[in-house]
């Protein structure tokens, strides 16, 4: 039986990882019904990478009560795999950006949500969870999350509270003794895809505050109290967050999943590739078709091509990209292991065209790979 | 050893079919170094069909005296191929429309250069032709090359003259008898890729006139012209040119290439896979390249893309077609043979951009098939 194997990232702005899956899945079976295809939809840790992994695994997906950026109670989903033994978790659920809506305010949105979903988790019997960071309201470097998993943050007058990114430089203490201890039997995955570190003008503040309602004082202000943090983490826990590479991820959540969880940051592809056991199915594949909105010779890291391609040219299997845009120079592709990049533009039309027709652009480059996969 | 045929079109507006064949023959060798490769860049019979042929056989270009469409002496060139045995003549050469520069006027221009450069073949031994239509700058009705061939035309008061298309209704008698007497031993095909007939709303008047340099005025009198040119054909030679598909192309050309030379309107595709003898060519061909600037699902008649495939569809030979822009609903080319289309659009941008970067585009492309190839 001919086997293929799917693993696009989303073609950003036109289609979802998912319906990428569908197309290509439709198309294949079209010109091959008897092929066996596996669809493995990538995500990079932001909204959707629940769904994704659960179109890929076997699952079930658990809503329960949490609490929304402001404190307020709301339903929130997450993804239970690996027979219930493994938690997916997608931080914009309980703190993302959509939910503020008008309300956009670092100084007091939370990841309590976060952590209220992994206490769930942990009631179902997960001892491993893999976390997606991205698309966060939120600058409190982690800390409500792990308050709501019993980490104690005191002020100079020794009133515990939940910082949040107003309010980190009240910390005075922090007490990790009282945090729930079945976190410390956890493995914990922490799916981010960039570098910045915690504080300073990389860090969360400076680049991600203003898309999340800061204006410029209060940039500043979010960054010293990061800061703050950091010091405090460092003087109280004596875990040093402040140049971990990812670090200021999602407000500063790298920094507090590793600080508070022991949370190890990971490539998203790379976290999908391994919870769905990618590199045992690429036994007795024909090829491998993944994909994203662009690609060109530049910053390859995390890209979902080349972390497909370089595990699949390890056992020899050939991948094909099938991408919205090709940048230039991308012989750097290749080397990972890529076999041939097809873009799906037929015409000559800007973005703000192409993205209407891209669903079907799709279809017709999928198309013309089976027809040139008969040669 | 890997054979290829190279069978392009040009992309009107960035490419020349030349160019095509070689950025293609470059990218093959570059995978496969080995690789036989053969070029048939494909002209339609305007400007560039002499180079085109000459460029896919052996063959040389002669230059000889003739004379503009103004009857102002020039030197121009055909080709002659096949031991010398075939001429090949654009009437682009003699007659285009880029000689007259701003002094377009259908109503005095002539073709008797086109003629001329038929008499310095006869003269060379060809009785082989394959003169190619397109770009001319004149209306009348071929009648200026026949009568540099020595076919009499006079007035009614016996007065012989060169007929152009503002003195086509002068046309009283045709003498035939006096042609040179060579044509008639020749074999003559017209390259030829527009249904129109002489006259009428679809003419060659309405229809190409006004790019020629005519207003409505003109027009309405250049298709008189040609209609009473079209009755004194038939009355005097007893030939019916009026409905001949074709004989509108080129200022009623096509009508005046069958009536005085007893030519053959073919398309361009097929004149060209026959003179180059593709159709042996396929024997041992493991792929067929072609291509044009844009193709679809419309109106495939006289596209090169399915000339070449319909042939190598006889002979099992699959074809993958390079184009610029890929229309609406392909079906239709796929079931002429064409085993797949690709587009060189590699970003979304509009054609104004794209063209730019069209040898760039196509050269990646055909990278990509060639790796494809490897799958």
């Amino acid at each position: 039986m001919r086997k293929f194997i799917l693993a696009p990232d989303s073609f950003k702005g036109s289609l979802s990882a998912i319906e990428i899956c569908e197309v290509l899945e439709e198309r294949i079976k079209a010109h091959l019904p008897e092929a066996e295809i596996i669809s493995l939809p990538v995500a990079d840790g932001g909204e959707g990478t629940v769904d994704c992994l659960l179109y890929a695994m076997e699952g079930e997906k658990i809503t329960s009560a949490s609490v929304n950026p402001y404190f307020e109670p709301m339903q929130a989903s997450y993804g239970l795999v690996n027979e219930g033994k493994t938690a997916i978790i997608e931080m914009a659920a309980c703190a993302g950006l959509p939910l503020v809506e008008d309300r956009k305010n670092p100084l007091e949105t939370t990841t309590f949500g976060v952590g209220k979903q992994i206490l769930d988790a942990l009631n179902h019997g997960c001892r491993e969870f893999v976390i997606g960071l991205g698309g966060s309201s939120t600058n409190d470097g982690g800390c409500g999350c792990a308050a709501a998993l019993g980490v104690e943050f005191t002020d100079e007058q020794g009133e515990s509270f939940v910082p949040a990114g107003g309010t980190l430089d009240r910390i005075a203490k922090i007490d990790y003794s009282t945090i729930d201890s079945r976190i410390k039997e956890c493995r914990i995955k922490v799916m981010c895809d960039i570098d910045n570190p915690l504080y300073g003008t990389s860090g969360a503040a400076y680049i991600f505050g203003p898309q999340k309602g800061a204006d410029d004082e209060m940039v500043k202000l979010l960054d010293a109290n990061l800061r703050h943090l950091a010091g405090k983490i460092q003087s109280e826990m004596g875990v040093d967050v402040a140049e971990i590479p990812g670090a200021g991820a999602a407000g500063g959540m790298g920094a507090g999943m590793v600080a508070f969880l022991s949370g190890e940051l990971v490539s998203g592809i790379d976290a999908v590739l391994d919870l769905t056991g990618y590199d045992e199915l690429l036994d007795g594949t024909e090829l491998v078709l993944t994909g994203e909105g662009r690609i060109d010779g530049q910053s390859l890291r995390g890209k979902v091509v080349v972390g497909v391609a370089r595990r699949a040219a390890k056992k020899n299997v050939p991948v094909v990209a099938i991408v919205g845009d090709i940048g230039d120079d991308i012989e750097p592709v290749y080397d990972t292991g890529v076999t041939a990049v097809l873009s799906i533009n037929r015409v000559a039309v800007p973005f703000s065209e192409a993205r209407k027709r891209s669903r079907q652009d799709l279809k017709l480059t999928a198309d013309t790979l089976m027809r040139l996969l008969e040669l």
